[in-house]
């Protein structure tokens, strides 16, 4: 069952590139929006209760997942929010002869009451 | 000495925001040039013999600070080359009624035999 853990990679000939695997929970993914946008989400995460949050990005966007972290940190959590984990990788996107590597960032953050 | 670490950053009349201050040994800043320019740096740092590596980065940098991790990692040290710690902040640039909040981004590289 490698393939619900590490998402779908079927190759249906000329199926979208890589099939997107399901979001989990507690899990934000930084794409090209306003950093503004990414922030006002994990403000949602966390004013609904939960406590932790992954906030996850890759390419170029990797340099707006630090500033959603820094800036919600700072503004709106002074003190409160936590980075517990930060990882960084690479992901292989495409298939066949047009693979790119791409970096990779997870950070990991946490409200301590 | 600084300027001869980083490069000349000259302004006569109006002095630099902020003076830029020395560079630790054992670290690398990560700016505009492609990623495989900093890879060769950070290379030769590895093979001057030493073990440990900081590599810091602040805005849109970040991005290129971690393909230059990634890089060196995959390519160059498989599997010797580990990340012991990723740190990321804010920092203050400019002065007076200027002042803008980067983010910035610190990844501590080891060697491990």
């Amino acid at each position: 069952m490698t393939e619900d853990a590490t998402g779908p990679e079927k190759e249906m000939e000329s199926q979208p590139p890589k099939p997107r695997a399901p979001i989990p929970a507690d899990t934000i993914l930084i794409g090209n929006k306003p950093v503004m946008s990414y922030a006002t989400a994990v403000m949602m995460h966390f004013h609904g209760g939960r406590n932790i949050l992954t906030i996850k990005a890759r390419g170029r966007a990797i340099s707006r997942a630090v500033d959603v972290v820094e800036v919600v940190r700072r503004r709106f959590f002074s003190g409160k929010l936590n980075v517990k984990d930060v990882t960084i990788g690479t992901q292989a996107l495409g298939e066949g002869g047009d693979v790119r590597n791409v970096s990779t960032i997870e950070i990991r953050v946490e409200i301590t009451e």
